[in-house]
């Protein structure tokens, strides 16, 4: 029989566990399939034999897990080592583990990519498969990441229930969106305007990065038209000189501190042109990855997707390699499951086009927008005086 | 005929349009009631003749308006001088208003207080109605605030969340919460608890002051048992150390800064007795109040209720007064508004009585959870393995 191995890795997402539901679903109903086990808290819980029985999960707590935020196997963000990699072999052969499916972002593919070059050498036998997940969308090959759309959604309403605030109370309001290196996040805040003078009025990326005298010009120019100003800024834009702490992969602490929101805001308040200028500053926290009441549905459906033809995959064979999204047409909005090679996916990022910035490097394209709208869906209806 | 006139002070919430348009539906379907006029930004759209007129509005923008967060004639903080006084009396004999809505909190209670007393004295007919809103349900008098139970909902939603993120990955997470001198806002996070484990696993509220090293120790103590805590803590523990401005009320700004939160952070991690914690801060921003996809049925209709009986008092010739809600019963959940004097709402505020918070002073109890659940409805369902 063909045992499989599931673990979750990096940061959970609104949809992850739809990927993890996707193969264990697909598994139960797959007579090839033997055992179909759980990692706790991903490679971490192979060296402690910290493992679920996911067979044994009735498929209506399934569908209940699969719409719920965060990663219900754990997570972990351990690079493992040589050493690490050895007892991994170990609780594989242990198991008769044939398939290891690993959710996780670039970091996570990273880990399938040296631990299965690493069984390769050692002629260890099994396959190995990376299902991708991130709310910073910021994956290679894919079109766009599982778990990217549902926080995209939540950052939109966000910025559409502070622009109404905005106007009702009328000053500076500037809001940090998560994504470490890449604007994706940011830029969907764009989703957010409704009518002309609508915010975000303006929107700053990593991919272009500006001086913060700069950003006090254009947050005074917009507010000396309208009165009032609602910016989104990527907290990438402040890595370099706000990181304080690192991850065992070498990547700053950003979030969980309001440190870049209050540095700007006390930047503004020093350097504007106008006097006494009302400015408020939210840094968006986890509820971006992890809020349960907001849901894209193509997000939903593309996560299980990618668990459920992650699955069909090895079970017809496929050599080792990252599931990815294509995108087959735009309207109607389809699209389809594929496979790479784990080295195309492993560790790179991918930052914004060049085409999905307007040429100010404030705002977001038409172009953007149209690559956006159809995997986030629908944001609230609003009416205004 | 019978002018009237409505405006929004203070923070939007949630609902606070619905309350406008039930005034504003209720008024047109009133043949005793000529024109219906709203004012920009408060008392101030009075001072510069800044006024909409509402009975142009169709029905169907006013639903979608009723259902759209922020205020939608604008907001203002200002509390007027006597001279202000003078130019209200002045818009008020040039429009010939005879009733008055303001919606708005405990500063806005006392803005419609302070008006109408100097017109009794001055001999100017007309007669001025408080509609209550607010997030921070401080308010006197009321069971409870329109505004409070769609800004809970959404507390208990980011609480949520972070549970499950916080089980995947583990650590100590605090979010700070909104509630310049009550905790109503952050005793609702412990709507969030779907099972013994689960977060909030403290909750420190301005009625129960401890010291931050009493914090650290409960910290402590959870994380020693679980190997992870999340802790909601209410923006007013910090109101003393933290103020920066104030507004023309008196009050201190607390929202709009991470400065709470980053404080707690470092004295947690410099006093922990557990080495390395991994702890994250969020403070929960603007969202609280003004985000559209998440509202609680019964706030809305109660927002609704609170307006048009205000116009029905009005038409049926009470005296001035604040509307407030009685709780009729609980069970099934039911609800009426009534009017009690101005001066009763007016500037004070209402704390959590003794009997909502346990006597460890960081968590609530039955009695609480009993009064939030049928005001703010069902929080998402999840699974856990």
């Amino acid at each position: 029989m063909n045992n499989i191995i599931i673990g979750q890795s990096g940061g959970p997402t609104r949809v992850i566990n739809a990927s993890l539901v996707g193969v264990v679903k697909e598994a139960k109903k797959n007579k090839k399939i033997g055992k179909i086990l759980g990692m706790r808290h991903g490679i971490t819980g192979l060296f402690n034999d910290d493992l679920v029985d996911l067979r044994q999960i009735s498929d209506e707590k399934l569908d209940l897990i699969a719409n719920t935020p965060g990663s219900a196997l754990g997570s972990c963000r351990h690079k493992p080592t040589s050493e690490d990699c050895e007892k991994i072999f170990e609780a594989f052969s242990k198991h008769e583990i044939k398939y290891w499916f690993y959710i996780g972002g670039n970091d996570s593919a990273e880990t399938v990519y040296l631990v299965s070059e690493i069984a390769k050498k050692k002629g260890y036998d099994f396959k190995a498969f990376h299902i991708p997940k991130t709310i910073d969308n910021d994956l290679c090959v894919t079109d766009h990441c599982p778990g990217y759309a549902s926080a995209a959604k939540y950052v939109a309403e966000c910025f559409l229930g502070n622009d109404l605030d905005n106007r009702a109370l009328k000053g500076v309001k500037i809001d940090i969106v998560m994504g470490r290196n890449a604007g994706w996040l940011t830029a969907a805040s764009a989703l957010a305007r409704f009518k002309e003078d609508a915010g975000p009025h303006l929107i700053y990326l990593p991919e272009h990065p500006k001086s913060l005298d700069t950003i006090v010009e254009e947050i005074d120019d917009v507010y000396a038209g309208l009165g009032r100003c609602v910016v989104a800024v990527s907290e990438g834009i402040g890595a370099g000189s706000f990181s304080k702490e690192t991850d065992s992969h070498g990547n700053m602490q950003l979030s969980g501190s309001g440190a870049l929101g209050d540095m700007i805001t006390e930047y503004v308040k020093a350097h504007s042109r106008h006097a006494k200028l009302r400015i408020r500053t939210d840094t968006l926290g986890y509820a971006q990855r992890s809020f349960p009441a907001v849901v894209s549905k193509v997000d939903f459906d593309e996560a299980y997707m990618v668990g459920k033809v992650g699955l069909d995959f090895a079970v017809k064979g496929k050599n080792s390699g990252s599931v990815y999204i294509e995108r087959v047409s735009n309207n109607p909005y389809k699209s389809e499951a594929k496979l790479t090679d784990l080295k195309n996916v492993a560790r790179v990022t991918k930052n914004m086009p060049a085409e999905f910035i307007d040429k100010e490097g404030n705002w977001v394209t038409e172009a953007f927008l149209d690559y956006a709208r159809p995997i986030v869906g629908e944001i609230s209806g609003v009416g205004v005086l």
